[in-house]
């Protein structure tokens, strides 16, 4: 059974690498503005659409109200951009948020922004990819039936690629990033000309008419309903700092061109975000957060979807939904959608492991599998993305309702740190130049702080009732769940530090040698038992059916064996108890005596012949690692069955050859 | 968790008994009679019944063929009770058709007999269990609604009293079997003492019609309908041979007693079975397979359960449904039944056991658990039967398709058993008494063995489509799967007797203490393995994070540590093919040399936290049982939380007292 996972895993997985290939190759500019801003650039295909769903509750008349909850966003999307080339030339090291938090604010600022980022990768993921598929079914509506399979196919084909080991910075990645710029570049320029020529684009919802969920809002309750289109408008942000995670993969000087990116990518979050809202009011899209609230929808509104906002634009402008520019553009933004969802495959291990080493996660999380890649959090991160989509049906609005809150609050205190950077900086300044330098840092992040915190609360007041209030749940949770694992690894590794540099020998060996009956296992545990003197060597057997005992002691007798067998009673028909018994006598009273355990076991060739064993060998050997001062040997007989049924590894590896050692031949012991 | 296990499983259960507890009383024969014969007289419940619905297929106008199948099943009987007064006699150890099939037939005969008592005890329980529930629903027809929950009620209590050590010899157990015969010849009695007074009891059904399910039966069509109906009749020949396994619990001489009983039981079957069918013709009593073919039924013929025929029997006689009489015959009935399936919980095991001494079905079967008690037999006999309730919806007369060719298998291969059994007598007979008592013995047997024979034929042909197929692809797959396991035992066996008297001492002992940081574990370990005085002593890490491996080689010099530390390169990242290769070196070319592998664990306290630890070691410890020549040895090092969460047993217990040996103290290596 081994063998047969371990062909399946080689299948899927490939081949393993070898740790030294693991290197880094420093990107040019041009390269890392596509490899980093998948994700952020990425956001610009719904953060439109979930600004006009929210203020569509209010029926049509407050569609004139997104012009301005846009620019409200593009301020915050500056104001972001502006911070975090702060924070990329401060800490060019690449731990982001989490670093800057953890070494300006302590320790538990550092995790509770380590617990938002780990939520934020997570729900990366799913919006992305439900977010692209959205995009394909726009573009091919049959598609529609198959919306989970798709999410999950998508969520599977990441998760294999990513556990053979594919590369953030690979080349390839660049491509798609830049199609789909000047996609939607194309289209805002085309659709602007057309509009200036006076043949506007005409949406096909253009004339769709919408039922308010909430009628006659006025006051304070206008007030909400804006705001809330405002934080969801706010999406057009997430993955914003991205780049400041990449900082070591930038050729020098890293600071300052990382910080030439995040400008570069600003701009271009800001152009495209603006551009197509313009066109979503040009063209009189029209969606509604309910289908059936859509009065003049063709269709049957319980079951069909709507199309999402870019695709409708794209079909307004390039002419008709059958256009090769309408399927180039659909197209070029689910493939950024699924690349936005795998920098968070890159990104959510990368970050658990680091958090593994500080020793806030389990440590199986920091190494690193077969091709390089860190399987665990991989796998972790999948099936994390996989059970949101499935529980929200896929759909992106309702998953997005989860997304912003650890997003700003990673924001928030990130900025604040940044804050206490700049305090600490201006101690040690020594020039006036230096000084104004740090000054206009400080205030930048000020501001970027105050401005976050406020949308972090804002964000909070909306989202909560509708699903971010998991996310609050979720981050102080992660949070003790982190401090509870720190504080174990703590308490073993002061425990178990050795306090002296030597330690003392045992005074005496006593050997005990578990017999049931007389075969060749137990004849090979006394021999081993017997080749490693020890100062007492006895056989031991438990009596649970007299007749089978006496029979033992003949053939014990009969072929002259000098060890003397120790017949321990057991009037309840246990293994393990007589055993713990007989061994605290022979201990007896002194502590520093030890107890060595000689276990013999056969080896079966098929795992389902182990049915056919008692397995109480097993239960007292789990047992007696309870017990101080005993130590378990299993002395294992191989079966004839058993050979050649042990877990390998596909031959003629490359590692194999540079060793020197001969490879394993036929080695019986006899 | 474990310890929380422990405390349910003793709740349930109860204390554990001595093995000396185990002792036979033996019985007399006024207590071996009920108790053996509950199974055989509790079928008579149902046998008439059956009878009468395979009739109900052809309509109302068969019913008259019902006294004449049921004369048939009479006759079949005194066949079965003659041939097994034979074997009693001369089988007084109890080992029944199984000893008798192996004995004289040889092992496969005997393992397809014992292949059909087990699906036979396995029906026995399924069956009985159901009638029961079925009798009960006839007095309180508001239980219908939960037949499934009753019939696993009843199972699962008869489960816990079975592994609380209920014994089937316990006096208790006589009474319900008298309370039941008495109440059913009081009926016969009463009924037929109305029917000679001129007002013959009339069952509440008598004025229903039935709507015949194959209309104008004819010839081989209608001979065919009457031997299933005779096949369903047979239902009334189960478990006559409960006191062929139970001979040694009886008074001496046992084989002269074990036949009058069986002489006594079979009297009163005939008397309850003839009687009750006899009454239900008087009575005029319908009822149909299927309900909705019964023109007259009151109530929903989907949902709404028909009386049993017993029930309606009693109706009639008892005066109605609410005389005290009636539910007393209805209790009566429940409560035998329910007896019968208990035989089986006793005779399952024991077969079983039986069964796996001799190595034809798993070891674990053999054993006896706490109480005594098979555990293991009566788990999987329980759970096997409550899946066939659940799967055919506690349906008496679907489970009986089931029934009865395991028993006509058992029969037919005892009696031939029997025969081969007398013709080896008649050659060691001396005197002409003796000859002619044996063959006055076999021709019993011979007539036994080709009645029983045909009614095999019989009962495959009839029901073959209707269930029994299950069992003829059942009784062979127990069989191929009992040789299969004999044949793996018998090879583990046959491999692992000792040729030699001693085994050669190994030439050289290598010990490797494996090493992942330098901590208490591992100096306890490299303590342990020195003081087993090693030909060789080597530390050795795998080299997986550079910077780690060089700290812990700086560790090793500061402490001064006298073991040579050997730092074994892992380009893949893994830990147990290095050390296979490393092994596999340092053996070299020696057979004889063994490798001994310290393994420092430690042992956390709450079962959660390891998964916070690695477990390389235990898939390391799993693949090194596959290497020849190669033994493990876990050092263990408990942490100070996992002191006392070892599995306990409860204080006080007697054996403590009489051990001999000072209670554990807190003893701790230091």
């Amino acid at each position: 059974m081994a063998a047969s996972t371990s062909i399946v895993k080689r299948l899927l997985v490939g081949r393993p690498f070898r740790s030294d290939r693991l290197g880094r190759e420093l990107l040019p500019k041009r390269l890392a503005l596509p490899i980093f801003a998948s994700d952020p650039l990425s956001s610009v295909t719904y953060a439109t659409q979930e600004i006009l769903l929210i203020l569509s509750l209010g029926g049509l008349a407050f569609f004139h109200l997104a012009p301005w909850v846009a620019a409200a966003v593009v301020v915050l999307l500056v104001v972001v951009v502006l911070s975090y080339r702060q924070v990329v030339q401060a800490y060019p090291s690449g731990g982001g948020s989490y670093e800057v938090a953890s070494k300006n604010l302590g320790r538990s600022a550092g995790l509770v922004v380590a617990g938002a980022l780990l939520v934020d990768y997570i729900m990366t993921v799913a919006v992305s990819v439900a977010a692209g598929v959205d995009n394909i079914i726009s573009a091919i509506p049959a598609l529609n039936a198959y919306r989970i399979p798709l999410n999950i196919g998508f969520i599977v084909v990441l998760t294999t690629l990513n556990l053979r080991g594919v590369r953030e910075s690979g080349r390839a990645f660049a491509i798609p990033t830049y199609l789909f710029v000047a996609g939607v570049l194309l289209m805002i320029v085309v659709g602007f000309a057309q509009t200036l020529a006076g043949s506007a684009p005409v949406a096909e919802s253009a004339g769709w008419s919408i039922q308010p969920e909430e009628v006659g809002l006025s006051g304070l309750v206008l007030v909400f309903l804006v705001l809330r289109a405002f934080s969801s408008g706010c999406t057009a942000l997430t993955g914003a700092e991205a780049i400041s995670n990449g900082v070591p993969a930038f050729r020098k000087p890293k600071g300052l061109n990382a910080a030439r990116t995040m400008t570069a990518m600003g701009v271009l979050s800001i152009v495209m975000f603006s551009g197509i809202t313009v066109l979503a009011m040009i063209s009189q899209v029209r969606v509604a957060e309910n289908t059936c609230d859509l009065i003049g929808f063709t269709g049957n509104c319980q079951t069909d979807p709507q199309r999402t906002v870019i695709a409708q634009i794209a079909a307004a402008v390039f002419g008709g939904g059958n256009s090769v520019l309408f399927y180039y553009l659909q197209g070029t933004a689910a493939l950024i959608l699924i690349l936005a969802a795998n920098t968070a495959f890159n990104g959510f291990p990368l970050l658990a492991s680091i958090l593994a080493q500080d020793r806030y996660l389990p440590r199986q999380l920091h190494t690193r599998g077969d091709r390089l890649a860190f399987s665990n959090g991989i796998i972790a991160l999948a099936a994390i993305a996989g059970v949101l989509i499935y529980v929200f049906d896929g759909s992106t609005t309702r998953l997005i309702q989860l997304y912003i809150v650890g997003v700003f609050t990673s924001f928030t205190l990130c900025q604040i740190g940044m804050v206490r950077h700049w305090n600490r900086e201006l101690g040690n300044a020594d020039s006036r130049a230096q000084r104004r330098r740090i000054q206009r840092g400080r205030i930048i992040n000020a501001f970027g702080a105050c401005f976050t915190g406020l949308v972090l609360i804002v964000v909070l007041l909306t989202k909560f009732t509708h699903g971010a209030y998991l996310v609050v749940i979720a981050i102080p949770l992660l949070y003790l769940l982190m401090r509870a694992i720190h504080r174990h690894y703590q308490q073993v590794h002061d425990e178990l530090s050795p306090d002296e540099p030597s330690s003392l020998l045992p005074s005496r060996v006593h050997a005990l040698v578990l017999v049931s009956t007389l075969h060749k296992p137990t004849l090979r545990a006394l021999a081993f038992a017997r080749a490693t003197r020890p100062d007492s060597l006895t056989a031991i057997t438990i009596n649970i059916d007299d007749a089978e005992t006496r029979e033992l002691q003949r053939q014990w007798d009969e072929y002259g064996i000098k060890v003397p067998l120790k017949v321990l009673e057991s009037p309840y028909r246990e293994i393990t108890r007589p055993v713990l018994r007989y061994i605290k006598h022979v201990r007896g009273e002194n502590p520093r005596d030890i107890v060595f355990v000689y276990v013999p076991e056969y080896v079966v060739g098929r795992w389902w012949e182990n049915v056919l064993h008692n397995q109480s060998a097993l239960r007292l050997k789990a047992r007696l690692r309870f017990e101080p001062g005993v130590m378990v040997a299993s002395v294992p007989w191989q079966l004839r069955a058993s050979r050649g049924r042990e877990l390998r590894r596909p031959r003629n590896l490359p590692g194999d050859v540079r060793r020197g050692i001969s490879p394993p031949g036929q080695q019986e012991p006899r």
